[in-house]
């Protein structure tokens, strides 16, 4: 069976894989993001030292971003305009391939996780446009229509989409520094910490944070499904680790849509649209080995 | 050259065509929607008497809807659950494939002006995706993503976005039946009318509707770029004929991304990327043809 490499890049840690699938991992590690030299040079390190037992053939890469990822930019393959200290204008398709001398296919962390949901979870590969978003620090949404990932100028970033926002009801005014009261700043998990002072986690089941965070939820994914027309939604991150979220924010979207869309999966089984991630918290890394199995050679 | 067929089918006129593209049109005319009996009678009438000089060989229809685009669904190529009289579970595709037997390509009217725009305006070919709206009685979207138009569980329904609605500056209610003050419920033409108590085209260009118009469209408009991040967004329909309201909408929706977005194609050039349809009021005809063109044999 041949091997592949997977990384999830994020913003507090990488982590990396080895392996052909979701039943088959041979190697794993999680490393700190902490400078480009170093972090990156622990990954190269990690592949490099299962070399001779676990050969790969091609390697993927899921992203936080912004990330270039045209083919023909002088920048593809690099993390670009991050805030995150050090890390803007990181080449890190080019440092892997060049360490590693195998192919290298790159996207983003939530595009390699709709990837992954949509390549590995089998029902899930007739559920074509299917959407893969996480609520957590911040939200992002991955894409795959007509079989592939979504790019385009740049790459989504639905979490910055604008929402109603009655102020009777909540008159915090939102945390995101570009937007204020977008979805990310109404609704991501620092938001709700500025709104009621304390973290999300610490709020009981019953607090009426819920009802609210699930309100703005549906509003975004009842605009998601009138863009898109998805055939399924994963719901992953922090966020919506929450008990009893997923339902209420399926409730919300069906008293929004109002029946306006006849769809039985809307109407009636909209716990088949909307869903949480297939794969658990694996969907970014395990999606970043099915766009290696997909690189070019 | 090979000759196709084209029909627009819309509410209120079918617009049909032959020819092979935008600069090879030999016959056209446009049938008034009646019943189905008439107007489909009328539209296959047409086809065959030009039959003897003009055989085509296949035809493409973009339909007003909604429609069932599913290829293996008993009702694929039926107009569906319209409420307009007479309409619904209307077997277009069947009725024309069976008088004329040849392939018939079915889509939305909107999937097939986005078509049109993305094949036939040479420079769209490289602009994935690209978005095409129309914004006027209603609000529509169509969408080519990877290559193709979009599809999913129904097709877009982008009109029925929810948007910021702040109701100190603009008490209306908004007019869906549906929804109320969505997108199409605060900014379609019937919106118009209903909130300022008379015809758009009769509001002076310095009318505060405009800018208020301008600003409900960017919303929607921000928030499909960041779904979708296009390449190229096309905006027809009646309203958007009004003098100035493109570059108003161009201008607000630079003010809501506020430099979030790091593409020259929105800080600088955004008239590149939000523009007026390359082929006037015959996307959706001319989109016809291209998919007339893509028909299966």
């Amino acid at each position: 069976m041949r091997l592949y490499g997977g990384i999830e890049a994020g913003g507090t840690k990488f982590n990396c894989v080895i392996g052909s699938g979701p039943d088959h991992i041979v190697a794993e590690a999680r490393i700190a993001t902490t400078t480009p030299a170093e972090t990156v040079g622990h990954t190269i390190a990690f592949f490099q030292r299962h070399a001779p037992e676990y050969p790969i053939h091609a390697i993927g890469i899921g992203s936080f971003g912004p990330v270039d990822l045209h083919e023909d930019s002088p920048t593809y393959g690099y993390i670009t305009t991050t805030p995150k200290p050090g890390w803007a204008q990181t080449d890190l398709c080019g440092a892997l391939h060049q360490a590693l001398s195998i192919p290298v296919a790159f996207d983003t962390d939530v595009n390699a996780a709709a990837f992954g949901e949509y390549h590995w979870v089998p029902e899930n590969r007739a559920l074509d446009p299917l959407l893969y978003l996480t609520i957590g620090t911040g939200i992002g949404l991955g894409a795959i229509v007509n079989g592939q990932p979504l790019h385009g100028l740049l790459h989504p970033e639905a979490g910055h989409m604008l929402l109603p926002h009655d102020r009777t009801i909540d008159p915090f005014e939102g945390s995101c520094p570009f937007h204020g009261d977008c979805w990310e700043g109404l609704a991501a998990g620092p938001a709700i910490e500025k709104r009621w002072q304390q973290r999300g986690e610490t709020l009981p089941p019953d607090h009426p944070a819920w009802q609210l965070e699930a309100q703005y939820i549906a509003y975004a994914v009842a605009n998601l499904i009138y863009a898109f027309s998805p055939q399924r939604i994963v719901l992953g991150g922090g966020v919506m680790q929450q008990a009893g979220l997923l339902d209420r924010v399926r409730c919300e979207v069906q008293g929004i849509i109002n029946d306006y869309l006849q769809s039985d999966r809307i109407t009636r089984d909209i716990d088949q649209l909307i869903v949480a991630p297939g794969l658990g918290n694996r969907s970014g890394v395990l999606g970043a080995i099915a766009l290696a199995i997909q690189a070019p050679r």
